[in-house]
C-alpha cells in the first residue's frame, strides 16, 4: 500500500486536498488508477485510508474512508544522540534508525569526532529530511523524525538526561544489560534518550561525565559493533525491549 | 587491539607463524612496533594474544602469552537464509550480520527474489570472504560466518528446518513474537535458523511451504523494514533473546 505524508491542514474530516508534489507521484511516478485505496499521514500520529479520484488529467481528490492511528509509530519517543560522523554513514543511520522507530536525532560534536564542525554537515538539511520522510513512509510510521543541528557533548548530556531513562552506550561496560534496565520499563516507558559515540569511542572523561549527569552506561552485547550498527541496533534493542 | 584470524596450523603451543598477508600487514599497512600485543585467531573459537617481534626487517614472529575463547562468538550458531539481491545490498548484508553475530549465510532462490541466477552472484565469492573475514576480525568473533552458494527455495526449507528452531520472518506475521518463540530458549539453543524473503517478500504458497515443513511464521515488530534491516534485526534480535 502507498503511503504519503500531507500537511495536517490538507485533511479536512471527509476528503484530503493533495498537496502538488504528492499529486505528481500518485499521477507521474507511480501511475496510480482512479479509485485505488492509498494510505496518507498526517505526521501527528494518524493515518486516513482514503479513495483516490481523477478530477481531471491533472487533478486529484481523495475521499477518506477511515482515520485511524499510524500502527507503526511506537508510544515511547526514542531520542538518539550520536557522533556526528561522515556523510554517507550518517545518511545512512537516519534511514535505518527511521525503520527502527527512532523519534529524534541529534548529531553530537564529542571529543573523538571525526567530523567537528557542524556547519560540515548542515548543509544537507534538506536532502536529510526527504531521506527521513520516505523511509517513514515505507516503514509505517505515523511521524516524521526530527532531525535537530548539532550541538556539543555538554549540552547533549544536559538535554538527554531529562527524559525518563537515559542510556550511555558504551564498550567499557561489561556487566549492565540493556535488558535489566529497559525490562521493567516495558509498556510504561515513553521518552528515551540513547546516546552513541563516533568511530573512535568516548573518553573516560565524557563517560565519567554523562555517568554523573544521570546517563546509564549499558553494553550492547559481546561483539564490538561499527558506530552505525551501534546506533541501529541501541533502537531496534531499545523498542524491542519497550514495545512489545 | 588489532586482530588476525590466522590458519589454525600456524599456531603451535607457545608461538604463532605469521602467515605473508598478516605480516604485510603489521609491517607495512599498520606498522606495529616490535613488543606490540595483538590477538590472532584460529577460527575454530580461539583466541591467542601475543607479543610480535621482529626478526629482521621482513620477518616477524610472535609468542603467545594467553589462550582463551573468542568472547564475541556466540554460543548458538545462526544460519540465514536470505533472498538473493542486489551485490551492494548483499554485501552490506554480509558485513552487518557477520557483527551482529550470524553463523552461516545461505542465499536463496525465492519466487519473487529481484536477482535469479546463482551465476550472477557467485563470482564474486573471494570479494565477499574479505568482507567477511575483515568484519569478524573487527568486532571480536573467534570464528568467520561460512557463505554457502545460492541454492533454491525447496532446498533451503528443507535444510533450514533441521535446526533446533527455524523462524521465518514474514511481514503477514501480525500475532508470534519473536519473543514468545526464543525466550524458553535463552541459554540452551545452539542452533536456529532464520529465514528473510526478498525485496517483493515471500509468496502465499511460500509461507504455507515453510510452515508445512516446521518453520514458525514470526513478527520482527509493528514497522515494516527493507529486507537488508530485515536481516540485520532479526540476528540481532535472536542472539539479544538467546545469549543473555
Amino acid at each position: 500500500m502507498n503511503r504519503f505524508f500531507v500537511p495536517p491542514e490538507a485533511i479536512d474530516g471527509a476528503s484530503v486536498s493533495i498537496p502538488e508534489d504528492v499529486s505528481g507521484q500518485i499521477r507521474k511516478v507511480l501511475r496510480l488508477k482512479d479509485g485505488t485505496v492509498v494510505q496518507f499521514l498526517d505526521n501527528q500520529g494518524w493515518l486516513y485510508e482514503s479513495r483516490i479520484h481523477y478530477l481531471d488529467q491533472k487533478h486529484l481528490t481523495a475521499e477518506i474512508i477511515q482515520k485511524r492511528p499510524a500502527e507503526g509509530e511506537p508510544a515511547c519517543r526514542i531520542s538518539l544522540y550520536i557522533g556526528l560522523t561522515q556523510r554517507e554513514k550518517f545518511e545512512w543511520i537516519l534511514q535505518k534508525c527511521t525503520e527502527a522507530g527512532v523519534g529524534q536525532i541529534i548529531p553530537v560534536i564529542t571529543e573523538r569526532s571525526l567530523i567537528r564542525k557542524a556547519s560540515d554537515v548542515s548543509s544537507k538539511q534538506e536532502r536529510w529530511e526527504k531521506i527521513l520522510k520516505e523511509a517513514a513512509e515505507q516503514c509505517g510510521r505515523g511521524r516524521i523524525p526530527e532531525l535537530l543541528p548539532a550541538i556539543n557533548f555538554d549540552q547533549a548530556v544536559r538535554f538527554g538526561s531529562q527524559a525518563e531513562k537515559a542510556l550511555f552506550c558504551w564498550e567499557n561496560e561489561k556487566q549492565t544489560s540493556l535488558r535489566s534496565i529497559l525490562a521493567p520499563l516495558r509498556g510504561i516507558a515513553r521518552e528515551i534518550s540513547l546516546m552513541i559515540g563516533p568511530e573512535g569511542g568516548f573518553s573516560e572523561e565524557e563517560a565519567a561525565a554523562a555517568q554523573s549527569a544521570g546517563w546509564v552506561p549499558i553494553s550492547l552485547g559481546k561483539r564490538i559493533y561499527r558506530m552505525e550498527t551501534a546506533a541501529l541496533a541501541s533502537v531496534i534493542l531499545t523498542l524491542y525491549e519497550i514495545e512489545q
